[in-house]
C-alpha cells in the first residue's frame, strides 16, 4: 500500500508563493521608478513599500541593479516588427510608434536617471544598455529584410541608419524638447534612408 | 584744507572680495559636478567646501537652480562659427568639435543627470534649455549665412537640420555608447544635407 502524501493543493505551492512576491517587489520598484527616477529606489524603501523582506528581495536579485534590470526590461517599449512590404514603410512605422510613446511613456521619464547613473556605474551601464538592444533589434530586423529582399544594399551599415533615425527622435526628446509631430518623424526616416538609394 | 580719507588700496576693496567668493563658490560647484553629478550639488556642500557662507552664497545666487546655471554656463561647449566657405564644410567642423568633445568633456557627462532633474523640475528644464540653446545657436549661424549666400533654400528648417546633425552624435554618446569617428560623423553631415541639395 501506498503511504499517504500531504496534498499539495491545500496551501499555495512555494512557486506560487515566490512568484507573487516576485510581482510585488517588481510592481513597487516599477512604482518608484515612475515615481521619483532612479534615485528613489531602494532596496529599503521597495522593501517597506512591498512588504517583502529584504532578505527575499535579495534571494531572487543578487543586488540593486538586477532588480531595476528587471524592472525596467518590464518597461521598455517593444513594437512587433512591422511588414509593410518596404523598408521605408517599416522604418516609418517604427519611428512613429517610438516618437508617440515618447512623450508620455514612463520608461522615458525613466530613462535620463539611468543613463545618468550609467556615467558613474558599469552595472548600470549593462542596464542601460539591455534596454537599448532590445529597442534596437526590431530596426535591425526590418533592415536585414530589405537587405534580403535585394530593396537595400547588403553592404548598409545598419547601425549607422539606426542612428539617423532614432538619434533625431530621441534629441528632441530629451535635448531640444521640441514636438514629434508626423511631419518630423516621416522627414527623419526620408532623410535617414536618401542615402541609400542608388542616385 | 582736505580731510584725509581711508586709502582703499589697504584693504582688498569690496567688489574684489565678492569676484573671488564668487569664483571660489562656481569652482566648487563645477568641481562637485564632475565628481557625482547633479545631485552631489546642493548649497551646503558648496559652502562647507568653498569656505563661504551660505547667506553669502545666497545673496549672489537666490537658488540652487539658479547656482547651477551658472556653473553649467561655464561648462557649456560654445565652438566659434567656422567660416569655411560652404555649408557642408561649417557643419563638418561643427559635428567634428562637438564629437571630438563629447567623449571625455565635463559637461558631456553632467549633462544626463541635468535632463533627468529636468524631467521633473522647471527651472532645471530652462538651465537645460540655455545651455542647448548656446550650442545650437552657432549651427543656426552657419545654416542662416548659406541660406543668405543662396547655397540652400530659405525655407529649410534649420531645427531639422540641427537635429538630424546633433541626433545621431548625442544617441551615439549617450544611448548605444558606440564610437563616435571620423567616418560617422562626416556621414552624419552628409545624410543631413543630402536631402537639401535640389535633385
Amino acid at each position: 500500500m501506498k503511504k499517504l502524501r500531504p496534498r499539495k493543493e491545500k496551501i499555495p505551492p512555494l512557486d506560487e508563493r515566490v512568484l507573487r512576491s516576485k510581482k510585488a517587489v517588481l510592481a513597487t520598484t516599477y512604482k518608484l521608478l515612475s515615481e521619483a527616477g532612479l534615485g528613489g529606489v531602494s532596496v529599503d524603501e521597495v522593501s517597506k513599500r512591498s512588504g517583502v523582506a529584504k532578505t527575499t528581495i535579495y534571494r531572487h536579485w543578487p543586488s540593486r541593479s538586477a532588480l531595476l534590470l528587471d524592472a525596467c526590461a518590464k518597461m521598455a517599449s517593444k513594437p512587433e516588427p512591422p511588414e509593410t512590404g518596404g523598408l521605408q514603410g517599416d522604418l516609418e512605422f517604427l519611428a512613429a510608434y517610438i516618437a508617440s510613446r515618447l512623450p508620455t511613456a514612463l520608461w522615458a521619464s525613466v530613462l535620463p536617471s539611468i543613463i545618468d547613473a550609467a556615467e558613474r556605474d558599469p552595472q548600470l551601464a549593462a542596464v542601460q544598455a539591455r534596454i537599448h538592444s532590445e529597442m534596437r533589434n526590431v530596426f535591425r530586423l526590418v533592415i536585414e529584410r530589405a537587405q534580403q529582399r535585394g530593396e537595400i544594399s547588403r553592404s548598409i551599415d545598419s547601425a549607422e541608419l539606426i542612428a539617423a533615425i532614432l538619434g533625431p527622435l530621441f534629441y528632441r526628446r530629451w535635448f531640444s524638447r521640441e514636438p514629434l509631430n508626423e511631419r518630423f518623424v516621416k522627414n527623419v526616416v526620408a532623410r535617414a534612408i536618401a542615402s541609400l538609394r542608388p542616385s
